[in-house]
């Protein structure tokens, strides 16, 4: 997609871990891509401990290029692509900095947009300074998950932030919503008429939506012990997953057809009556266990946790969505640290062939299942039954799969660098709305308080499995088990 | 599948054409492979020209050898199947010879088959001759197309085999319906959810079915002359997979279950009415062309065909099926001699999607499509549209193939050998009954009728082409056009 459209992209935080994994080098791909960013195009980075543009781009050099283009870099491309970084340093605690921002940015052509690659603690802060230098006009602000801390907090940040910034200049990031298979997901159901028609109650028997991390905690125990899967996946990229798929047939893709029919979604999720809980949630910590071989801590031991913490690292919770589409369907979520794989998958179990001609193994739920795999690999395989060659009606499982590099020359494109681009292109279709956040805090906080009231340990699994046998147990009471395979 | 059911397999004609490069080459396959027949079973030959046993193995190891088992022979297997093979002489102008017959088939045990790979004018003489020495008990018989001229001459025939035999000692095979693919169908949409709730009308726009072959009419030029395309190819095989295609889900696979559901398809078609057959059926016939770079020379100059000769060898005609899951689909049936290519498809095209949120592509009709391949390769493919990887929403049409060969060690079946196991154990559902056989001719005669009584040339067309242009023009007044795509 060409775009003439000149940009400032002004990036706060610019040294640190998201800027220099994903966004520099997101921004990177779409330069050397070419047609994609104007050519007029700037990134300006933001940073307190960097002395000026010079040692910004030893920064850069050091740090950023290491991460991009797993086929080696364009050094051509590259030094392109660092004439385009300009650097402000500004010391957040001073508001005056700000003044230097306002300065560098006077008189540029296009959009400007401040990426907060920040703690949300900043958020407000900079926003406020942002506009007392009345740079928050004809301005587009990226802000990173955590948005709060529960639907208070997400409230006060999103009302300062509100202040400031109108709705249609705030851009949510959610990365998932970003991952090839799922805007795919969307081109299968509304780009073919053989999808959406089974896509309901009457042939589907139950959704899954897995995120799954090999990964404990790392560094950022200190963090994670006061916030908690349901928090840090649940109610973000779990539930934007689960509207996505769940949701009924946009009027077009403009952002806020698409973000309507979500909404709707999360708005008819039925609320858990806190007595369910122990039914319809089950939360668990890793303790000590092997992953590929090797030995891993227990969550309690981990830096910056504490020794008693009752934090989950693992939920697994079933939803269910009160409209005519689903009533009656399962939606199993499940997220965890340290599980036996790193997998991110939304798997649609269709319902058995309502009467067999062909035997018993037609019978069997689970033989018609569409998987679309967003982690490690980006898949969409379709499993269905066939005849097995040769005399007899024997069936057998056999998978299509949507095998893109087959087809398209052109590579798979970056979760970071499609969202950048809207950013940058003013497409808020794939960024949360905070009516959307508003209504998943809702439905999460009952689950938070219960827990939070019972204060009870949550189920011990051993680091390197698929998390507490009760998770298990769950989807056991509705006839099915969650798909744990290899690709 | 393991059988342990003797039988003796009488073939008559065993010298013929069909003996020759299908029959005793299938009964090869199904003897090598093993354990699919009876080790006591046995092949009596039966011929007129041959001396006896020896001279018939010689003429068997001569012509029937180079027709079996493109991945060479087994030697020792072949040596194995000889000794399943005997041999009666016997002119069938003289009824008395059935009495070696008799004598030869005396105390053997299991099921008798007899298989009258003969023109159709013997196969009353030899079912009489069979009864008068009191063959036709315990026993089966195999009729092979054509079963009759028009619908008066087909009773004649059934009327008469009826007296001796009973309908389910009566095997009248279509070897389309053997066929891998056709099977597959049964499987995908009986032992799947995914297809069968769309398979009507609501998402269904058109369907076609093609049997196009390159060949002319060879040897058979007298044959064909006083055929025609409609009767040899249409009024069997093509309305037979019509009634496979659109057949509502049977009871079961059992024998009568589905041929049931296949009658009340046939039962359903639309009567034809005389006065419309110029807008839903054409007629051609191959004038000199080129097939793959040779010139090949007009119908009317082949050997046995009358220069003045009116036969058809294209028809192309659209079948409608009077119920509540087909009412307005229009089916397209062609097949004709002498076509650009050979192939043998059944192309289900769904509607384009009713609203789209995604851009115009995804409101092109065709973007759904399901193609069943019987020839020359036997697949099914599912077209559908999916996202370009990339920025932006853009779709592109792209195929999910049934890889039968990567999930199945074991090959595929020859149509032949899996109907010859299906006679001997006894499975009557791919062969059609009589009421079947009498549904198709009542709905064929019409145009037989209409065609013999305005006595009009058919429509011209170049060897080498897919026939007349008025084909073409017939789907376009529905707005589609016949899929002709290389594979």
């Amino acid at each position: 997609m060409q775009t003439d459209s000149s940009f400032t992209f002004v990036l706060f935080g610019g040294t640190g871990d998201l800027s220099m994994r994903k966004i520099l080098p997101a921004l990177y791909e779409a330069h050397r891509a070419g047609g994609m960013l104007a050519d007029s195009g700037k990134i300006v980075a933001v940073a307190r401990h960097i002395a000026d543009r010079a040692a910004y781009i030893d920064w850069v050099n050091e740090h950023v290029k290491p991460h991009v283009s797993k086929n080696g870099v364009d050094e051509t491309a590259w030094a392109s692509f660092l004439d385009r970084i300009e650097f402000v340093k500004i010391d957040l605690g001073n508001p005056e900095d700000f003044t230097l921002l306002r300065d560098a940015l006077s008189g540029r052509p296009g959009i400007r947009v401040f990426y907060l690659a920040t703690g949300p603690s900043l958020f407000v802060p900079i926003c406020r300074a942002l506009a007392s230098v009345g740079l928050n006009e004809n301005s587009r602000i990226v802000l990173e998950k955590p948005l709060g801390y529960d639907l208070k907090s997400s409230n006060a940040i999103n009302d300062a932030v509100g202040e400031i910034f109108a709705e249609e200049q705030i851009y949510r990031i959610d990365h998932y919503l970003g991952k090839e298979p799922v805007q795919n997901l969307l081109a299968l159901r509304f780009g073919n008429v053989l999808f959406e028609p089974l896509w309901r109650r009457e042939w589907v028997e139950s959704i899954q939506i897995t995120i799954a991390e090999e990964l404990g905690v790392e560094a950022r125990g200190d963090f994670y012990d006061n916030t908690g899967a349901l928090r840090d996946m649940v109610q973000n990229h779990l539930l934007q997953l689960l509207s996505i798929v769940a949701m009924e047939p946009p009027h077009s893709m403009d952002s806020d057809s698409v973000r309507d029919e979500k909404l709707r979604v999360l708005r008819a999720l039925k609320p858990i009556d806190p007595r369910d809980i122990g039914k319809v949630a089950v939360r668990g910590q890793y303790h000590a266990g092997v992953i590929r071989g090797s030995a891993v801590p227990a969550y309690a031991t981990e830096p910056g946790v504490k020794p008693d913490s009752n934090t989950e690292t693992f939920v697994a919770v079933k939803v269910e969505i009160e409209n005519w589409r689903w009533a009656g369907v399962p939606f199993f979520l499940r997220t965890g640290k340290r599980l036996a794989d790193r997998v991110a998958e939304i798997v649609v179990n269709f319902r058995a062939v309502p009467h067999s001609a062909l035997g018993a193994s037609a019978l069997r739920g689970g033989a018609n299942r569409l998987v679309i795999r967003l982690q490690p690999n980006e898949t969409i395989r379709l499993y269905c039954l066939a005849k097995q060659p040769g005399e007899g009606m024997n069936l057998a499982s056999v998978h299509l799969d949507l095998a893109f590099d087959r087809f398209f020359r052109e590579g798979q494109m970056e979760a970071y660098q499609r969202l950048l681009l809207d950013v940058i292109n003013g497409r808020l279709a794939l960024f949360v709305r905070r009516d959307e956040q508003e209504a998943a805090w809702r439905w999460v906080e009952p689950i938070l308080n219960e827990w939070a009231t019972a204060n009870k340990p949550p189920k011990p699994y051993a680091a390197g499995t698929w998390g507490p046998a009760a998770a298990s147990a769950m989807l056991a009471q509705h006839g099915t088990c969650w798909l744990e395979e290899e690709n």
